[in-house]
């Protein structure tokens, strides 16, 4: 087989070159992720219900879940939530396969339980949120490219594109990992610090601007006092993470809306601003490789949620930034690799329409000289498609 | 104060002599039932939440419920719910008291889950069943009759009647009790038993036939002669019980649609029928005592949900049954006891316009010799009005 | 064929006897009676859509539509609805047909949106009301006995329960002609009328106390006076109404909770009281017989929305009022009628167990005289069962 | 005042001129765009509502509406809605006012109706649709910037970013207009094609392949023939519009994924997708300009429903489009120029941290020659940036 794999030089600067980079990581617990968090976790649960049931994935799709925002009553030592959350989770379902009922909505449910607890523990599922669900039966035509023993490739039924990158820029690299850290290992210390996270980074030449919005969690700050502390940490924190990441000036700000002479502050019961008027769906937030990226070509398609198997969207978006990535690693010498594939209606997805590497070298570097590793990796990584769908039905990659 | 009591003779034979006598009760896993059981949960927690927050029971109504049933799969040895059931909470409560946010909804829903888990354990809140509420505010004027210090007795405000009997003719002690006994302690030895247990009496002259709809839950049933074991449990027990109660012909059925050629038979996965079509509402099922007692005045008024410090026709059905019971529990020689309490617009509950007091007495007793005795007791429970509030709030009481 | 037809004494007076006699009855307006409305309008529309299609009826049923008060602001010459109401139409029905979707939920909305438009004229569609709908599969085995060629009588499948009277007495015929007549003639001179209209009343002796509470609509309302005029010829009617009636002493309040001082009285922009925070639901209002009568053994079954061709609680209380009524119209010197049908499991449902009728006849007139011409009417309309389902199909006869 | 406005080249060719090019615009029947329709125009009317009511628009956000498809069974000449869609209007609104309430609820259920009739005119509103509403209560502080008299520039509270271009690239010229034009003047001829049209543009060097999917709408579709001469009709259209707008070589495909010999076209009731299982939601489709466009930056944010007064991310999405249009309008020379307006938290919207041009010229051009016209309309337009809050409630901008 002979995959239409093109390698030429990227016509603009690497971004880390540009003056002006904007970038920005919604965390885990902003209302946006929350709901890609939900269907992505539906989806795979989904993926597995049916091939523990019927030996292969069946249709569905789940990318379309929407939070509707409740309100709270946060204090010092603890408040409450006083109007729900509501999470309605929608889609297609094959909901029986050769006479036999398929619990669909009760794994969906049940799924997005396990996940919101992990999620945003402190968030009471069921009172604090009310899970709804509307999937609808799916088109009957049914899926059995991926089963147990049989990974077949999908063909290509649309006109698709997916778009990745890398590697990072320093700033994208110290939103992503600032936005990860303060949820896992800085939260293990302090509790009081909410899923809700949301960095945006700005480069104007040689300077980032971080600035943080971080919902604190209430039952664990006393006071305003406290709450000050508490905000100065995640300063602290964030500032010793960038400035490990990059020789450039950083400057880190944290919850700059608060207005403490009004007692105005970023305090919350359960972590999140979902609890305090935000609304939420999929799709709207981070892209397939968990940035917002505006200097960078995106594609809008919502990752999240959508079918592993037969969504060449997802697939093509999750591939071409592994292919970036794997590139990278195994290239020297590429300042900024930008890989889009575009699917070719008809045609097994392994067989794109084309797949296009477009790269920066460092200085010195002649794109000839590297071109036949690139188209090799590429090659690869194209032919281990299914890979991407396995590692998705698994949760080893994250889509948002 | 000089109470309208009056006592005069039934003008019809005690129903224990009619001819023909029918008599139902829907267990607490009926789908009629278990919205009347959700409904007086809630009113019970709002009641509670309000005396906890503003030490007066605010204004609310909670008297409305709707069960949309789901589908499961039974099997023996364990099913599971395909569909999940959805259960909507309706009414009004006051949501703001002197500018603090009072949770009402959360509450509403914690009162539904706790109330489920315990009544229908089987089902899993969550993700076999979907607990939503819109509860709209309520019209503002806060009802303070009822608060931690201050008991008054709330004015009437609109013409409203309720009816209580006593004692018990034979056929419905047996339905009561055979309900309440399977669903208690038979149930404990027993867990096959779902709680949806639907007994029908119907006696004509001397015989009594019980008919017994039980739901049996699968995962303790290991195959059909097993489930005909379970039923054959039943059968047994509800006779011993009735028969105990008895000297007429008692004659039991249980799951009569069952047909086993075609190994149609009533198994479930949660124990209720509201897995498998029958949906539920409430006031639609038992009344105020506990039964449906077609021989007998019944009020329409559904009395699950409604507020009991200001919602006349819920404290008069309870009061006059309770004013029943007082009466035939103190006074002897009477064999059929109706009590009808009119409300009385602008009025103190605890002044009816009248409360009636029918009565058949047992061969040789005169009304003239028992009268003052009953217009003391009636005339003394009218005084304690405010008691059935306090044991409703307290969860003393039942509904349904 | 030998129907088990029983005739006897009833062991009362007759109601128009009796000291004190209450009876109510829920205008088409009251959110009950709304709820009653669209479920039996879906019912008949489902029938109607069966039969259009595949010649029979399925199965379904449709008893259990949810309304969700909402709210209004009510003004002279004009309000409006603040906040719409939420409709829930709860339910069963067959959505497929031998591989053709039948367009059940559509046909149930297109239903409630006519009957809405007919019985609250004021209250738009879609925009103050809000009509969602839940329709489960219904459990698959079709129900062929009903079709445009056959009329099988179908078979009892459980035991169930029908009662009726005739004829009304003065007081019920009172409720219900005014009830009637203000929505009717009154309303197409008065359209300040709206339909919840909610009519007590009570006789103590020789006197009758008519209660309306008439909701009034604004925008023909332009002050006060106005609105007090609208008020006092709502009284002036209905004490015409009542007085060419009965030769009792009649009073009539309307609107009695009105308080001027205030300004507060029973306005509102649709005519319903659902505006206003009073939610409603199906069968917990009028009987089959459009009353409430405390003083006569009520079915606790809502006959509106049920399938008119196998629920046999509907068939069965429909046809016990018919046949009460036709037997108090063809035979003379009948005070009082009470028609009970018990069903007989696995016998077709024109052979109850048994149909007992019980009456008090006037002065001088021997049941004996007339039990064979009774017998022989009932024995009729038990045999044309059939006649009870067209006429619920084709709309001919009112279930609430 | 001196606003920071900068004028450089573009690091990267015109789009004009890249090798490969891919632009996607879902057209006004997409259930995405129908999502964004009803949001915007739910946004239009609650703007408009306010300023009638109290003079000036309150704080209010409704940007996610989701859309839950439902299923159809379309026939030649005919076919019908089987199970309705469900649109659940989502966001905040401010419902009360110095003591008097808002209508919004009411108000956004009449702008969606009105915006469904229009641009999905065979869905019947109320029966093939059912629209549901969740809007939260405002935070409450309200927002007073935009009245009938004053005209403040609001405040920037958030780092918020947008981005426009112009002018149109060919293919996006042909993209967009014939999407449009077979919306508009082709189907005032064609009654037969639904809103629905998804246009996919692909440019390889000088081939541009147009790859339409359009919904039929199956009453004005009599067999396959009929059908296929639809589908002629569209290409030729389509063919015709795009030769006269580019000298390139054009290719046009509609309803590649048809199946004559399986009987599997793209036939509809309604003429969208939704009613075929395709969910939408707010935001997920076209950007501000109408267009897909992933060769160039793009904003993630949603447009439609948000708040045009003060939400920032809107506004500077559509001014940012605005200028480049009036700079590319009345500056000759100009081949590719993006325009990215970067708030500055603190400061009023017209003062950007910083206001970005960057151009492509024309062989022979120097941006040094034109850069001060550049910064004048640049000046301009954000001097006036309160005419599009103005526009937008007006509905003269679209926003998707």
């Amino acid at each position: 087989m002979d995959r239409n794999i093109q390698v030429s030089r990227l016509d603009r600067r690497a971004v880390e070159d540009q003056e002006v980079e904007i970038v920005e990581r919604k965390g885990i617990g902003h209302p946006d992720s929350i709901c890609d968090g939900i269907a992505e976790s539906v989806s795979r649960a989904l993926s597995q219900l049916y091939l523990d049931r019927v030996g292969k994935v069946l249709h569905y799709n789940t990318d379309e879940t929407q939070l509707v925002a409740g309100r709270a009553a946060p204090a010092y030592g603890g408040g409450e939530v006083v109007e729900p959350l509501y999470v309605l989770i929608v889609g297609r379902a094959t909901k029986e396969y050769e006479g036999e009922q398929l619990p669909v909505d009760s794994t969906a449910l049940a799924a997005a339980r396990d996940y919101l607890s992990e999620a945003i523990p402190e968030l009471e599922y069921g009172t604090d949120v009310i899970v709804d669900v509307k999937l609808g039966e799916g088109s009957g035509d049914l899926q059995d490219v991926f089963g147990e023993d049989t990974q077949q490739v999908p063909m290509a039924n649309d006109t698709s594109f997916g778009v990745g990158h890398a590697p990072l820029t320093e700033t994208e690299a110290i939103v992503h990992e600032a936005e990860h850290e303060l949820n896992t290992t800085y939260h293990s210390d302090h509790p009081e610090l909410g899923p809700d996270v949301k960095i945006m980074g700005k480069r104007e030449g040689d300077r980032i601007d971080i600035t943080v919005a971080a919902a604190m969690v209430d039952r664990y700050v006393d006071d305003l006092d406290d709450y000050d502390d508490a905000v100065a940490d995640v300063r602290e924190f964030v500032t010793e993470l960038a400035e490990a990441r990059t020789d450039r000036e950083v400057h880190v700000d944290v919850n700059t809306a608060d207005d403490y002479d009004e007692g105005s502050v970023y305090l919350t019961v359960t972590g999140t601003s979902a609890e305090q008027g935000d609304d939420g769906s999929v799709g709207r937030g981070n892209r397939a490789n968990g940035l917002i990226t505006p200097n960078r070509p995106m594609s809008m398609e919502a990752t999240s949620g959508k079918n592993p198997v037969n969504h060449i969207g997802k697939i093509y978006n999750l591939l071409s930034t592994r292919i970036a990535e794997s590139v990278t690693d195994e290239v020297d010498g590429i300042r900024d690799l930008q890989v889009r594939l575009l699917s070719q209606i008809g045609r097994p997805i392994d067989e794109p329409h084309v797949a296009d590497a477009q790269l920066v070298t460092e200085e010195g570097l002649d794109i000839a000289d590297i071109e036949d590793e690139v188209v090799a990796i590429v090659d690869e990584e194209l032919a281990n498609v299914t890979d991407v769908t396995r590692s998705v039905i698994d949760g080893d990659v994250s889509t948002f």
